[in-house]
């Protein structure tokens, strides 16, 4: 619970920070035991319920990793946030909010009758699973490979390289998601979707199915942060007013049945996944104590032992912890 | 903690600003033909659609009036935050949140049917009906006098005197809301309700038909943008802790269903009211630009006709503006 | 168009149906285990578990009386029909049916998120509390009194004697049904209710609060199944057009959550009471075998053990075990 | 509008009931204009919204045919019906009813969302989409025709030739049936399903696409009065426990959500498709007037212009009028 007086250009405040996440990633490692890793696919089954990595990337430059960030892991439904991007970057965001909304739901994430409740109506927002179907709807594209290349292309100037898809997570997801499948075709029916609706899902299963690094989702997180511009080449990766939508929509909606309390209790904008990935962003802020981080950076974080919202046990507290020691809190 | 070159205390500058919202206030009094009053009661009934006014009070002492903003109106559901932070202030955060949950809600503001479908879970939020009934229980005192005595005060040293209840309005109020009672009986069925339901009623009804004019609702604005600190006495009024959670209340429920799309496109805290109020909340930002209010400021805005949504029309799209061309979102 | 050989004018006929539900009944009494009684008020709470009794009277006089049947039970939700065929008779069938539809519903018998999802539409149908306390709204009368004289003076007319309202029960009921206040506010304010709400419930808390034995209800029954006329003065107390859709109604939606499998395996018209009381009718029919009743009774059981679905356990047994015995249902 | 004191075995008679049914053919065929026929595929879409036509077949031999009699029409969601017997009939009654309930609903026949709110549990009764899909995935054998062959050997032992499938019907049935391609996976999810799923939807559509007259449902119709036994050969075609749970899910669910109604108003068991097309079953009475079809009648009723409920306007109204004339009402 320290704060106070860092300066974050010198090698000293650097190794505290390094330190300082170091002790508590360990301690967060220890409090994986309320979790559960996701087993509803084998790739997910598969990882140790007491892995916990974090990154840390600040505008200034600072990196800060620590525990298991060596894991590629999955990106699922954090790439919602970047499909949602892609879509308003390619039909533009009017286009794009007529066929989804940008509300958030009380409902689960994977829930069909909100749309039978409200007849009719769009979906409520991209980070549902019936509005990120819908949005991969709108990406243009013929095959869910010419769909997914603006996304691909996005995330390559992003972190570096081409991310690749693992294949074993593609086809159990394409084999065993049977409640995407009712919602494709109830959005179908509703005459939301823009493309076929085989392409559309192989489209959205695909993306899912990116490997993804905490590093990468702390660069993700970073442009984000940084308002769409790229922090070295400073160009402008995603126009302003789609990040801001974006920013809006991971704090409103992103992490499951508990936005609201992750707002509340950390306050910055986040998006996780069912592999146990969170992308965190930290907008800059004014404080009148120095401290790390207030010039805004991104944050990545892997640890799969999940809680029963979905969301990463031990990345949560991990989280929390830290934003409330730094004060990260938007509001 | 760079605050950009703007000074604030020109009068040259403040002059600017002045013109820049009188010249906006202008423009948007004369598009609330879509809007409609709030028609339940008389009182509300009586509002003249075409009024618009706004008051914004910087954390450095500027202040800016526009519009109508000499008028009393009720505060209505804005109360629900000044209820909410006092019940957090009375009884702690966790024994709140333990009868009230954080989450926003795709239903309607006086939905039932979210408490019978989810099953006896608490309320979603303290900004819809069923939870901001449920929050005025939580209030010490056995009668509505006690319970709302630590709001009256909070809110005498917020605006620099004792908010008075407008008796007309709780008379409507009380003998008209078929549904609060429905809500109230609901609630008290399932066990949510901590005093006697027709006190509980009693203390919603007069909460909602506190008078407040733009100027204090900015004050309030001014106070949570300020994390709780009076900007002149420099007093904690409210602690941090509690002052956080209720902006992130608002940012993601304070706008009824259009919660979302205002987070997106404003990006601000913000609480409508029936009546035709917003208190909205600007905190210190960090911009490159020379833009006003950069620190910190709180903001009330009156305009009674209302979308279909609940809120102000013109109010809306004025602080739309403003908060576009000012660099305000949080995002 | 008489059918059947058996004659039960004999004695000897006679001797043996007593004989047969005499250890019929004995057989089911053992088998309450698996319900509960009542407990949301002390005086249904004081019922044995272990009782089961029924009365069947034929329309040719044949009676037969077995195990408790002197008990006196409040009607309950058996009030219903009655409450709904005053109301048709007092206001006409098409008037009330604008009010409350006819049509089943596979929510539970207190919902009121049907009112909401269906949006401003009548409620479903009589036998649920939101259609029911409609219907009690609907009797002329400025009192509860004046609005019950005519279902007394029926009731009367049928069972021989003035009925009586069971007071502890009356004021348990009022004291304590949350949920009906919660559901008489909505109505309220979606505009079904015709009388004042407080006199509205009051009505509907007195007529559940009525006092009945066994033969009470199969005096009822045999009414109901004769098609509005008493069997011996042959005076037609309830026009045909309105016994019919009662019957219907009790057979479409009677037996709370468990109609559907009532009519299945049993199929005849019936409504049961949280008493566990059980009306029911049974029409005349057509049979090659000589079998009972044929020509039509009414039954009236009561059996206070209520399975999960709020019906008596050992009266619905009973009845299955003796329509499909006598070959009494209507398919 | 009296009748009575007919003897159906005269000829005089019959042609009585002829002029008399062909009649209100005429003036009923003239009340169309409140419907809608089908349009959601080709071949519904071409049906005369002015045809009306009826057949009754009684117990004793008369048959009455009147009006467009000669048509050919798929049998939609009648085929519900079929399907539930054929499946109780292969794999008994019990294991049926344990994966589809016999509750009425008051939601859409196509609903999802009552799966959802309900949680886990069965679909509510065989007549909704849910439930009929779950039915025909428990029709034993591989394929969709291996799975049809019961039924179609159990429609040609009552109707004397072997049912059609309408290949066009069919093959739009498959492909735009999107809501029930959501259901299917909805099921599937849920572990409801007991076939490949694809092969289950072929088989529904294809049961929905057979083609039948108003003949072929009289016929029909006249088995499930004569509690399953053919009228001529005497044969048990269908045991009578399961024709009665047929009989009473088509009293209480079969006429989409104005079952309630037609229950209440005309009182027999009957289901309807989307073709137009109803299926009623008129089980023996006892009456007291000597009116026609006492012992028992099957109804065929073809008359494409349906209400807003789906069901066909001119033919409800038809029936209504001669079950309130002959008074065929159970009730």
């Amino acid at each position: 619970m320290v704060q106070g007086h860092v300066n974050l250009n010198t090698e000293k405040t650097e190794q505290w920070i390094q330190e300082y996440v170091d002790g508590w990633v360990e301690f967060f490692k220890k409090q994986t035991d309320t979790g559960k890793v996701a087993d509803y696919i084998p790739k997910l089954e598969e990882a140790d319920p007491n892995s916990l990595g974090i990154t840390i990337i600040g505008k200034k430059g600072t990196e800060i990793r620590s525990g298991d960030v060596e894991h590629e892991f999955s990106i699922q439904s954090i790439s919602k946030v970047l499909s949602f991007i892609t879509a308003c970057m390619d039909r533009g965001i009017a286009y794009v909010l007529q066929r989804v909304d940008v509300e958030p739901t009380g409902e689960a994430f994977n829930s069909i009758m909100h749309l039978e409740v409200k007849g009719h109506q769009r979906p409520f927002n991209p980070l549902v699973n019936s509005g990120a179907i819908t949005t991969s709807s709108l990406l243009s594209g013929n095959t869910s490979d010419e769909k997914l290349e603006p996304l691909f292309q996005l995330m390559e100037k992003i972190i570096g390289r081409r991310p690749e898809i693992d294949i074993d997570v593609y086809v159990s997801e394409r084999d065993t998601s049977m409640r995407n499948r009712a919602i494709g075709y109830y959005l179908l029916e509703e005459g939301y979707l823009e493309s076929d609706l085989g392409v559309t899902l192989e489209t959205y299963f695909k993306q899912c199915s990116i490997n993804v690094t905490t590093d990468d989702l702390a660069r993700i997180g970073l442009v984000l942060s940084n308002d769409g511009i790229h922090p070295e080449t400073e160009e402008i990766i995603i126009p302003r007013n789609i990040v801001r939508i974006a920013k809006s929509l991971m704090l409103t909606c992103g992490m499951y049945d508990a936005s609201g309390k992750f707002a509340s209790y950390v306050g910055i904008p986040a998006k996780s996944g069912v592999s146990g990935g969170i992308l965190a962003v930290v907008p800059p802020r004014v404080r009148e104590n120095e401290l790390p981080f207030l010039s805004g950076c991104g944050i990545g974080v892997f640890g799969p032992a999940l809680d029963k919202q979905g969301n990463s046990v031990a990345g949560i507290k991990l989280l929390r912890h830290i934003a409330n020691s730094w004060d990260l809190s938007l509001f």
